[in-house]
């Protein structure tokens, strides 16, 4: 594989070549592994990337996800901006059925030239999953997206996950009757910036206002965080369905990204989750190389001894540290 | 400190010396882990452990553990073992209040010169709970003790860990009204050898006796495993108040680890848990060493061109790891 002409390809926006890069991030070969690497190095010295709004979405099923992002998406096409959207599912492996798996729920946007739209890797492992739509988000700012919409659907970790990966986080909810919160833990509130209140129409149209102003209430009661400008975080209704308060959510948004920009927060962010996914990616290397030659051979020998009762594992492992890692 | 003096007192059955050793390797410094390590190694050189029966207990509080091991440990006692008793419980930093933390439960036993009871060290990381109880056990053994029990009460993956450790796996349970099964998971019920329905004594003897039977037939409809001889997984009652159905219990725990060694079980279960150990230690090694120099200066110096931009996460890693990991 011609990694410099793939690498041109996505800087020019040719969608096969972006595609063709995606799949290349998404492999679990090692050799494939190694021209991911090699690629998004390529990418990101001629200047790809950081230009994007990356914009985290959770909500669990039946919230109207879906229809949101097609809703949201065309508003943004429409505007003339470049949409992607990528998915961090981590149960799709298993369900069969994976979030975006059925591009016909977004019927409209998935024909746009200016959209793209890739579904969650199959993999049940939530690094692997998070790794790889990551490094596609890297891909997607490199081919000249203005925006890229990261879903979830909030399975474990996956919401941290897509936090971690993200400039602002909207946490997507239905009305709820009574004034009960739904159930949504402290530490999902603790992460959004905006929350939006989705079914705003019809029978359900007072209804999602109530609720709306339980969340606001609840968001009030919330620490004040640095990286918050006044009113926010702050809860939204919007219809989905009839298009309605999708603009007013996206001002929200610029506004949002706009003061955090200026404010020194959107570098400071991005250059902690660089930190943070640097780390992740040296830890998950150091345990996958365990399971390789030449290590696993000297990790089965000294097994060996251990087995035989000739070293204790303590011993045995700093025996293997010492030798392996260099100091 | 004085390692080749630690080692010989140990070896030569001193309680003081027995218990200046598992201080040393529930210690937290890294010059302390050093001198532990060689501890294990000499000990191991020349000649310690392998001999005692390890018996790994769980229950959940309030099934009378403690009774238990108290009315059980005196049996073993008066039959002329030496017996050990430790414990793995992650929560007891938490909690402030341990298992085993309050020697007055078992007062008889704790003033025993043949007895030895140590409470599970304070450290809220299941990882070095349990490679602190495992290296005590190695200790223990040395010593001369017969008999070791590791107990715990079962938080998260507790019960795993010390079947890890044990020769042999009880569960003690509490009689239970109607045939509701205490709704023990299905993975803990695996672990088992023996189960133990303690307080068949006063007026829950007959509910006991019920119980009891309705645990033999879940057992019988689990999977048969090779390491178990006719009749294996068991369901027994005993009243550990009452000093009932102790030496029945050994009796079965004797034929059960008898059978083990004739056929080879047990050699090849000490194996595969010396390697689970090893393995083990390795993961938390390289992890511990990556927060501290000369690693944590190289980490950092990576992670600041990262965050940067100059360098993508996984780029970055694969340097990492192609310079400190050895090949």
């Amino acid at each position: 594989m011609d990694i410099d002409a793939l690498a041109s390809g996505i800087l020019a926006s040719d969608r096969r070549a972006l595609a063709r890069g995606i799949t290349l991030v998404e492999s679990g070969r090692d050799d494939h592994r190694q021209m991911a690497t090699e690629l998004l190095e390529k990418v990101n010295a001629q200047g790809g990337g950081k230009s994007a709004l990356r914009i985290g979405l959770s909500g669990t099923p039946g919230v109207g996800k879906s229809t949101f992002i097609e809703s949201f998406g065309m508003m943004l096409i429409e505007q003339g901006l470049k949409v992607a959207v990528l998915a961090v599912d981590p149960s799709s492996a298993r369900s069969g059925g994976s979030i975006l798996g059925d591009k016909t729920r977004m019927d409209r946007l998935s024909r746009e030239k200016n959209a793209f739209i890739r579904p969650s890797p199959s993999q049940s492992h939530l690094g692997g999953v998070a790794r790889r739509t990551r490094e596609a988000i890297g891909l997607c700012e490199a081919w000249g997206f203005d925006v890229i919409l990261v879903e979830t659907v909030g399975v474990g970790q996956s919401e941290t996950v897509v936090a971690e990966m993200s400039d602002l986080f909207l946490l997507l909810l239905a009305p709820a009757g009574g004034d009960e919160l739904q159930g949504v833990k402290r530490g999902i509130m603790e992460m959004a910036d905006i929350i939006l209140v989705n079914k705003a129409d019809g029978d359900l149209k007072a209804t999602a206002t109530r609720t709306c102003a339980d969340y606001a209430g609840a968001l009030r009661l919330l620490r004040k965080r640095p990286q918050d400008p006044q009113g926010f975080p702050k809860a939204l209704t919007v219809s989905a369905l009839e298009e309605k308060g999708l603009a007013q959510a996206w001002d929200e948004m610029q506004a949002l990204a706009d003061w955090r920009r200026e404010n020194g927060h959107w570098d400071s962010r991005r250059a902690a989750q660089a930190r943070y996914w640097f780390e992740s990616e040296v830890r998950e290397g150091l345990l996958s190389r365990l399971s390789k030659e030449p290590l696993k051979g000297a990790m089965q020998a000294l097994s060996h001894d251990v087995e035989q009762g000739e070293l204790t594992a303590a011993a045995a492992a700093d025996r293997f540290l010492r030798t392996y890692l260099q100091s």
